[in-house]
């Protein structure tokens, strides 16, 4: 369909987005696959302002061709003590069965996009921003658009896509149920809600008229070739880059994802507070993926940070979040560079 | 990939199938369909001996060209008059209001394939037999292969297509999530296990040699192709075809699918026990849609079934099954022939 249009608005060679993933990757993976001529995904969402300099001066030092920085954009969270007593509770097995001290816990934080955010991005002007959970205030977003920065979104559901296009951005990430990593869902938290990628792409494609890139599920070629048949006009991987050599993935992580248990993944919201697939493990298990007990989006996270820093260092996931989307057929421990050709063959 | 293979063993010329869907359509359906060069579906789930005989006598008078007969295969289910009573009574506020007399409900029926239907099967000699939960009785099977007829089963799993090649089934249909409908999953009873298309078929694919159809969320052209490329060899669709002329799907429900809130489904255990894809209506809201209050399937079809005609003569659809798959996009009001062709032009 617009295949054409998609590269010439991000001014790429291969309409292939390299899907942020923030903590298993820095500017390494992102820079191997800008240099191949796709667009290679700087993820903030875990690093401090310092990191984002450095990331970002890294990815000018090692590559002219465009890239991506994302951020997420959630409303800060309101402390409910009585939800946070409740979810301690429920951690608090596994905080004695793994040592962890209750009262010794940091607050975990996910940076959303802000101003301090923006004036580094104004020092480096990448020429793409996309963003998960919705977008920034409108104010933020004029500053992105200053050094002509495109602007992308996740979309989970039609009325997702039509309310970022009417927000003005240039293109409309299709994100299917399939997808790994948080969910982008940002005008409703049913999950019951969420199309898969062959459901969601014609019907996002239908309903907008920007490009649409197909994200979840696309594991290879063919997959690709799928996408672009169904009106896509470019595809967003993650899963199929989680064992490159350039990702920072876990040798745990790498290690459930090529196994058998890597192919059950759930949708779940222990690990942040916000519903993002995952491979199945003990927590998830034990506590039932999708649960009431964790606090509001990001806070969750504070208790689960030392748990799974415990627990790995004894050798086990069980309270690991081992994000990957329902199809690992494509992850190999190959370069980026290689997965990235590999799968651009699905555009011929 | 096979999709010649698929033809050959078929003996049609179109590879798709489709989708049987008891309860929204009869023989007139599959006739058409097949009279077209692809593969029309008869459903006998909801019919009695003397129905089946009828519809297979209108098949065979009404077209030469090879057809489906479908059939479930459940155990069948053990009464526990416990989850009985409880049942009862998280439905007592709707016998109310609806003017359902508890003492007077019959029992609901979901026929399992067995040796009365197989003597009828017999008589006429179906080209191909498909099966929904896994496979009957080796003994059953052989009848069935007796007459040479090829055997078709779902999978919403690898493993689940593991088994079915085992076992010894022609062809694997690999039914993603966002199907409508019943799931076929037999290996399994957890929902998170269950696949989309796009990440379920490239992987059977690989896992089976047998030639794999895909079902769920293909309802157009381009559904078709990007299911091919993904390595199907043909493909099922069915919420595409229920708005045709020849569906017997009920005006109410049309009118669902027709409308915005028909594009808002979920996974609901309500209406007969099992997990099936529906439109979200008011007892799926009101008691969740996947529930541990029904009984086993189909037990608890008969609740429902006075409930769902009471509610309908009032003219909602508050207490009825509307099946449908994640994307009605492809639902128009014409005949089944010309979806048929238009679903075909994904094909060359």
């Amino acid at each position: 369909m617009s295949v054409p249009v998609l590269k010439a608005l991000l001014n790429i060679d291969l309409p292939i987005v390299q899907a942020p993933m923030a903590g298993v990757q820095g500017s390494a993976l992102a820079v191997a696959v800008s240099n191949t001529g796709a667009l290679g995904s700087l993820p903030c969402a875990m690093l401090d302002l310092d990191g984002i300099r450095r990331e970002l001066t890294a990815m000018r030092a090692q590559t002219e061709k465009p890239f991506n920085v994302n951020f997420f954009c959630h409303a800060p969270p309101v402390i409910d003590d009585a939800r946070e007593t409740a979810w301690r509770r429920a951690l608090a097995p596994y905080f004695e069965e793994f040592g962890v001290d209750p009262a010794a816990i940091a607050a975990a934080t996910r940076r959303a996009f802000d101003d301090a955010a923006a004036d580094i991005l104004a020092d480096f002007k990448p020429p793409v921003v996309s963003f998960h959970f919705g977008l920034p205030s409108p104010e933020l977003i004029a500053r992105v658009r200053a050094w002509g920065a495109k602007i992308l979104s996740s979309a989970t559901t039609v009325e997702e896509a039509r309310w970022l296009e009417a927000h003005g951005v240039d293109a409309v990430i299709a994100q299917g149920v399939e997808a790994g990593g948080h969910r982008g869902m940002f005008l409703t938290d049913d999950i019951s809600t969420q199309l898969t990628t062959l459901a969601l792409v014609p019907q996002v494609v239908k309903a907008v008229s920007v490009p649409v890139i197909a994200a979840g599920g696309i594991a290879d070629a063919s997959g690709v070739r799928a996408a672009i048949d169904l009106g896509a006009s470019g595809v967003q991987v993650g899963t199929s880059y989680l064992l490159c050599t350039e990702a920072t993935t876990s040798a745990l992580h790498r290690a459930a994802l090529a196994s058998d248990a890597g192919r059950h993944t759930a949708l779940t919201n222990l690990f942040t507070g916000r519903p993002a697939r995952a491979i199945v493990n003990r927590l998830m298990r034990e506590l039932r993926p999708m649960s009431s007990l964790p606090p509001a989006f990001p806070l969750a996270a504070s208790a689960i940070a030392p748990l799974k820093a415990k627990a790995e260092s004894r050798g086990v996931t069980d309270c690991s979040s081992m994000w990957a989307g329902q199809n690992t057929s494509g992850c190999r421990e190959i370069p980026a560079a290689d997965l990235t050709r590999a799968l651009a063959e699905g555009l011929s």
